[in-house]
């Protein structure tokens, strides 16, 4: 899919290159490619520098989140509105640690903030394959990029948070190098920005980080005017899990008339299960199941109650 | 998991030995077994013998669903409230075809009612691997109960169309041999009934089908009184992806402010690609959605907007 490329431009993290927080229509492009332009992208971590591999859950009640640093807008020439932006991710390369966090109750964050009076927070050791957890736990890297997105048509600036049809904080975790995104484009030059980079996450990112960590990203861009999506589209061979092919797995399910309310009960039990059976602390637990547990919606159609399952690999344990 | 086993009792699919449409805790039960007992249940079809080789989409609307038959209850002998059932999943022979069908918009079942005017249905001739749909387009069979469960403590009848914390129609498309489902038992004995088994199934069972086909299924049933659950849970490898092992895939993304309007547009989506991309019918397109196509929450945190994909396996096309 990617072959043999040579990196056209390079944008640095410096201030210049990144804008923190909003996606906005009147941003100035930072550079502007051809179509098919290769472009390494260096992205700042979410937290935007406020940890190191020193850093403990202090610095987290210290640190004031003004939103997620976006390296970009870079314009594609001849993208218009109408089009699809293709993007090759063909590399990622992070820079030895990651962080995962999540905030106390009265943050109202995450999938489970009630469950939680107190934040919680991991400081990673990665090398190239693994991250290292507790308790000899190790989960494997597969980096993707929490956000990759055009700018919205619409004027103004609106948050880095939610996703939107334009793309934006998708993580979706299987957008490893090798992957293809396809984005719908909305204003002249398509304004890509990319960053909140994840060493690894669970699908579902449930205490609301992933292994969060700053990396180079390298990404080859092009307009595709023969196609027309509405929403984000991929492609993908995975990882599905950790180790590349089927392997045990222990699942807890949920099950209820409102699909979160489903997703929540999934990942309270397994919550319950890693405490009870792993050992490991409830706040580890769901640091964990952020990292590295993922959710699947089972069935969506037995009225009026759905199932949804979530997957905790045996293979992050050590033997 | 599973090792050497001998069947201690072999319950065919008569009149006698088949409940249908509820559950309900005074039935009688069928027969009692030790704990540890291996039974063989022959389980009829969700359609209940409505289908054969030769049906076509009158036979669906001539047809008229009055629940799932279900082969028990069986007693176990010493399970109490409180106890856990464990069903240790041991082996599945299918009978050679199976059928996969959605109802027509008055009906209002599905995830997509509204888009589906007419009725639609596939006979699916299955061989020992695979189960053949149009196109050449081949679907590997990955065989499961859709519903397995004991009885609920609450008196009465109860559908056997929504799944429940005591089990029923989970639809776990990872409840394939050599997995071990564990239940939360409600009444003395259990009560243990199963059947709605599916060749295959994608995660989700978009159109309300999986691959219903009547089936063997053979399972060992132990009382587990050193476990407490609330809902069900369960261990499994999988498969993860039709060749068991990372491969490509074409995924669609929905992106709502709701988890289900979300994975309605993913599965939208995906029936767009594959009319569009792939030249199938929107029928067609439904109908392969509930057999083969995954559902996944890719994040469920990024306020107020969730992403949810559906996985398209690149490898049920002919080459």
């Amino acid at each position: 899919m990617s072959g043999e490329y040579e990196i056209d431009h390079r944008l640095g993290d410096s201030a210049e290159n990144v804008h923190i927080g909003v996606w906005d229509n009147s941003l100035d492009p930072v550079c502007s490619v051809e179509s098919g332009a290769v472009v390494e992208f260096e992205c700042r971590g979410a937290p935007n520098g406020a940890f190191d591999q020193d850093s403990t859950v202090e610095d987290l009640e210290a640190m004031s989140f003004e939103g997620h640093p976006l390296t970009g807008p870079v314009a594609v020439e001849g993208a218009q509105p109408g089009d699809v932006l293709e993007i090759e991710l063909l590399d990622f390369e992070h820079k030895g640690f990651g962080v995962t966090y999540f905030y106390p109750e009265a943050k109202d964050k995450g999938l489970l903030p009630a469950e939680f009076d107190k934040p919680g927070l991991h400081i990673w050791d990665l090398d190239d394959d693994v991250g290292r957890f507790v308790d000899g736990i190790e989960v494997p890297l597969d980096p993707f990029p929490g956000i990759a997105g055009v700018a919205p048509a619409d004027d103004g600036e609106h948050s880095t948070t939610p996703p939107r049809r334009v793309g934006g904080n998708l993580d979706i975790k299987h957008l490893t190098a090798g992957s293809t995104l396809y984005l719908p484009v909305e204003v002249a030059g398509g304004l890509f920005s990319i960053g909140d980079c994840h060493a690894a996450q669970g699908d579902g990112e449930v205490c609301v980080t992933g292994i969060e960590a700053p990396m180079f990203v390298t990404a080859r861009l092009t307009v595709r005017s023969d196609l027309e999506i509405e929403h984000p589209q991929f492609e993908t061979t995975g990882p599905f899990t950790p180790t590349g092919s089927d392997e045990s797995m222990y699942a807890t399910t949920g099950i209820a008339e409102d699909l979160m309310d489903a997703t929540k009960l999934a990942i309270r039990h397994m919550i319950d299960h890693l405490h009870e059976q792993r050992g490991l602390k409830r706040s580890e637990a769901y640091l964990l199941c952020s990292a590295a547990v993922d959710l699947k919606i089972n069935e969506v159609v037995n009225q009026p109650a759905w199932t949804v399952s979530a997957y905790l690999p045996e293979s992050l344990f050590p033997n």
